[in-house]
């Protein structure tokens, strides 16, 4: 059995990404964490969110839980990569990790569990969990 | 004829809307002036977002231009208030005036001229402009 | 023993905090946490940041660990609170819970870990924990 | 006289930089100009903030005005990039110009104000402009 596929993610910690105390104002990890998300899904095959909201209904992606341990800190003009993949698969849900180095030091470990989600039938204002799609679960088995 | 009436929005300056200069950063005033501009649409008497979308077809409005003056800086813990009008009707657009203020002191002069758009009918992917609700032009002759 | 005293901040969730899914972005979530961090020190009697900073050094409360569970989405227009508490002193460090509500609906459980931190004195680009300061222990005894 | 140097900063727009109507929330291109001006400053050999607050004092480029005119919009997935210059010096303060585009579209025209400032000797909570760097009017002369 080969181990999951990961996918490295590029990001540069801007000036307006750090806070008063100069270091990356902490929320923003998890907006690279998110956007490591959809990079991960588009390098294992995933169409674009149009076409998949157009073909099967999904519309995204929603969290059902997100954590990080802070490390270290970074800041502006620091170039960062996020290393993320798919850990565990738990029937609707998949939990994803995403470690958030600066070269070889660990600034943080952030952990995504999703599922992917579509409009409901009977009530399109609200969402419902699918089975993920093969293309990813094939990808990362 | 009678003047246009304005609508204040309040806000508080969040530590995390600060720079490593310990200042507002400068996105942030018109992530405030955008909600200011919503409230100001409901406090005219507006529908939701939703109801207009699924009555009128309209998804928002977009920006056509935006601009500030910077002529103080705040940070965080400040109270902030924003004094929306429109001030000029232009066909399909209107410009908004912004006024941020800190108890008298005028920190920003904000503008935005914005059109309400929906979908084109021959391709949803595109928006296109559409005459104001009478109801705002109503609210603010 | 007195139960630890709690601060409920209120935010209003703006168009510019949601995603093309139309519910909130999830990251607004953990900047709305460290708001009402904030204003939980506020409430407790603590200085402001620049006070802090000018007599203890103090630069503020970074994180060691962040993470929320997220019950129900929110929309744009939607007013939330922040029940905020200390829930566990641990040496240096301590356990904030966020229970974030949209009327009776609990929307998201947060929860933070944090320390108070200063600049070193041997290097002021690193940062060190620090003892809580007495009045923030001693309104959450 | 040579013209003046450009220098093109390249972003890609994620998921959640984009709102409801599932194109850029505005206040983002802002975010982007500006994180375009210091790639601009870095390539023109301006030293790191922190060089240039430790050297000069110098703690930053605040903005006197920013303005911009959207021409298309932009969604997630798009990479755009930024062309900056400075296209007029004035005494103190000097106009930068951003060129959004995405591929030979052009989304945004933006401009910017700004000074470089260092903290006032008497009062070190405000600020006030200095004379450019030469090393930045050398290089855009």
């Amino acid at each position: 059995m080969a181990a999951c596929r990961h996918h490295i993610s590029h990001f540069t910690v801007e000036f307006g990404d750090c806070d008063p105390a100069q270091i990356v104002f902490y929320p923003n990890y998890f907006r690279w964490m998110d956007a490591a998300s959809l990079r991960y899904f588009r390098a294992a095959g995933l169409p674009s969110w149009r076409e998949l909201e157009a073909r099967f209904g999904i519309i995204g992606t929603p969290l059902v839980d997100a954590s990080a341990r802070f490390l270290r800190p970074a800041t502006y003009g620091d170039a960062i990569d996020v290393r993320t993949a798919i850990d565990e698969w738990r029937g609707r849900s998949f939990v994803m990790s995403h470690l958030i180095r600066r070269g070889d030091d660990v600034l943080v470990e952030g952990r995504e569990i999703r599922v992917f989600a579509r409009r409901r039938v009977d009530d399109p204002s609200r969402i419902q969990a699918v089975v993920p799609p093969d293309i990813v679960r094939q990808w990362c088995a």
